[in-house]
């Protein structure tokens, strides 16, 4: 058998276990995912050696630090990382809810059920916690899934992945609805990406270039997110202890996610006024700031800055920098705020902040982004912090699901119509 | 310019025109509806002109009866065509509702707002009346639309298209947002299935072959649905008045449809009793049965239905008959019949027909189709039926939208989320 042939059984196995599993109830799918917490535990040490073979491995073959950092899994983050899989246990099941029922004047029933998708499957770099991560979530909403991880994670995805299916199996479910492949070769991303019959949703994870490899080359669906070029627009009306805040957290507390703040706007009225304090604090957190021509003129003056401005180009408007790096603009008004953000943003998150009600309306009514905030941080775009309890992706499509996708976006419907033998006339 | 470029430039004035069109009240919208039903019914004699000049050149060129009836526009279809659009006005518009909104501990409010989807593709065939559908309820759920008719329908759709832009123009609305592709070049099929840039979503409406070729073919996502290979399982516990009316019904009353019955399961132990009932009935209205071997030795006896029985092949199994053709095969179980149904199904349309309240949850629980019916004609499988008010088309698709296709389902959401300085800490 070739290597995509194997891809195929493997697909047709997932796809069979997804059968079963759509018929699972959440206390058998809770037993699992509690024995899967289990086994994982026991194996720590196990794990924790295949592991230190892909970080030793990966060391040798040069890749820098942070890739290092991506793969290394420490006692503590294996210990978060079961702690993940018991959330996941506490977590409604989306499975079976039945919505939108009501009595048709011919006396039908009719409403609809929610059921699992069916397959997923998921290709991602280095973080070797996807494995547990996504088969948790596709196992609590009744979908297989099929994984294939990076090379340099290797040896921990393989254990990661068999200590998975010991643990479904024995708490009685079928193990073939995780399908882990153990297989390095690149062909094998274009054999998934083509198994359109085998999976239905495809989640990549990895940086901005493989994610648009994925969604240009996948024949199923894919969540296609992931990718934030984020706005903060200070208005002219603007409470200046907010600003300073929500720039700050939205550019410092974790400049390499996407929900961070990539170009700060400011309405030109307040912008001598508030846009050196935050410049100056964010001086100090080492922010480098890529201006353009009239907040260069105000930063300039400031001797504490002085090492963090630099005139902007026009590539930096639209860049989605994961660091620590921002634009910064002056604009003459909220139209012009909107403008930029409609030309230059990946409608992933937004924010203003005011204190007046008509442009906060305004904002949240016209900005075309996936989330949209009044006077808080696009820090906050999360699957947890908006109450999803979990998170499979952020989506920035409008089909299906946009934003943090949790459990219930791993699902779909079906209609059901209960009558008394009614025909159609 | 070329005939694509020509496309693009539709494309871009289509998204021009959707980001006005996300804006604008209900009441705006409704009075645009009124404007096109008004404008059609001044333009009928105009109307039907063209639309004779469609049917004549058809003729002409030798498309059959069945196509030209398709084309042909009569007082009383225009009637009903307008009547369609004033009935669009009465439905409830899904834009602009606000949905989980909560708050969370921290204070932020955090919720969904729907809003349009954006462009909205349409190919299709002979029907002209899907210009005007397609364009009523793609302006009451907020979005543009470009719609690509078949050529022998140029005459008719170029008058409806335009009417319907000189009324939104009246209206106050923008007319860009109703795009018509005035060229019969079958090379702009493909042009407009690679514009994902300008176009969110297709809607192909045709013959099943046609809506393959849409769905393998288009970069954005497709309403991939109107394929119905649909069973009716006469279980052991039937009643049998129900099972002859559901299966005339679903077979008999509009065979041409998806929805339409195209196999009909017996169960052993109740099939000498059923079954010559229904074939009899069957037979008068000169529905064909390609019969197993058993359900033929049932039928062989009976003279009154010997000029419509035949042995099925195993290629009648799984095929969409859309005419007065049905399979019919004996089952041992449910068990079998289920069977049945995951291996030949397309995932339209279900029914089970049964007064055995396990056998009928277990059906409703384990058939994997957009629609599943106890005891009731699957003919129902309609937007109309369900109550959505008006349809789109059907999905037989899991993600974003499943089953009959309404407003809503022609819209996404937006998160929104307002806080009073909230960081992430």
């Amino acid at each position: 058998m070739t290597v995509e042939d194997n891809m195929l059984v493997q697909g047709r196995l997932a796809r069979q276990a997804s059968k079963t599993l759509i018929r699972c109830s959440t206390d058998q799918k809770n037993e699992a995912l509690e024995t899967i917490a289990e086994i994982l535990l026991e194996k720590q040490d196990e794990i924790l050696t295949a592991n230190d073979l892909d970080v030793t491995g990966s060391r040798e073959i040069g890749l820098p630090e942070s890739v290092l950092d991506r793969i290394l899994m420490t006692p503590d983050r294996l210990m978060s990382i079961i702690g993940d899989v018991r959330n996941i246990v506490a977590l409604a099941d989306p499975v079976g809810e039945v919505f939108d029922m009501h009595t048709r004047p011919n006396g039908l029933m009719v409403g609809k059920k929610r059921v699992p998708l069916g397959v997923v499957g998921s290709i991602y770099e280095n973080r070797p916690n996807v494995t547990v991560d996504i088969s948790a979530l596709c196992l609590k909403a009744g979908n297989s899934c099929i994984l294939r991880g990076g090379r340099e994670a290797i040896n921990s995805n393989r254990i990661l992945a068999s200590s998975i299916q010991e643990a479904i199996s024995k708490a009685g479910l079928p193990r073939d609805c995780v399908q882990f492949v153990d297989d390095p070769d690149r062909k094998l991303v274009e054999s998934m990406l083509h198994m359109d019959q085998y999976i239905d949703l495809m989640i990549p994870r990895g940086g901005a270039e493989f994610i648009r490899f994925v969604s240009l080359n996948a024949k199923m669906p894919v969540v296609a997110g992931g990718i934030g070029v984020c706005h903060t627009y200070i208005d002219r009306f603007a409470d200046p202890e907010k600003s300073l805040s929500i720039a700050f957290n939205a550019k410092v507390q974790r400049p390499t996610v996407c929900n961070a703040l990539d170009t700060l706007l400011v309405h030109c009225d307040v912008a001598a006024d508030q846009l050196p304090q935050i410049a100056i604090k964010w001086a100090e957190a080492d922010v480098e700031m890529r201006c353009d021509r009239r907040s260069l003129s105000i930063l300039s003056s400031l001797d504490s800055v002085s090492n963090n401005i630099k005139p902007a180009t026009s590539q930096d408007w639209g860049t989605e920098f994961l660091s620590l790096v921002a634009g910064v603009k002056i604009v003459d008004s909220l139209d012009d705020a909107l403008k930029h953000i409609d030309d230059h943003g990946s409608g992933h998150s937004e924010a203003i902040v005011t204190e007046d009600y008509s442009s906060a309306m305004r904002f949240l009514e016209e900005v075309d982004a996936a989330a949209v905030f009044v006077n808080a941080s696009t820090h906050f775009t999360d699957g947890a912090q908006f109450g999803l309890g979990a998170e499979v992706g952020i989506s920035t499509q409008k089909f299906h699901a946009r934003g943090p996708m949790g459990l219930k976006e791993l699902t779909s419907y079906k209609w059901i119509i209960m009558g008394n033998g009614q025909i159609r006339v």
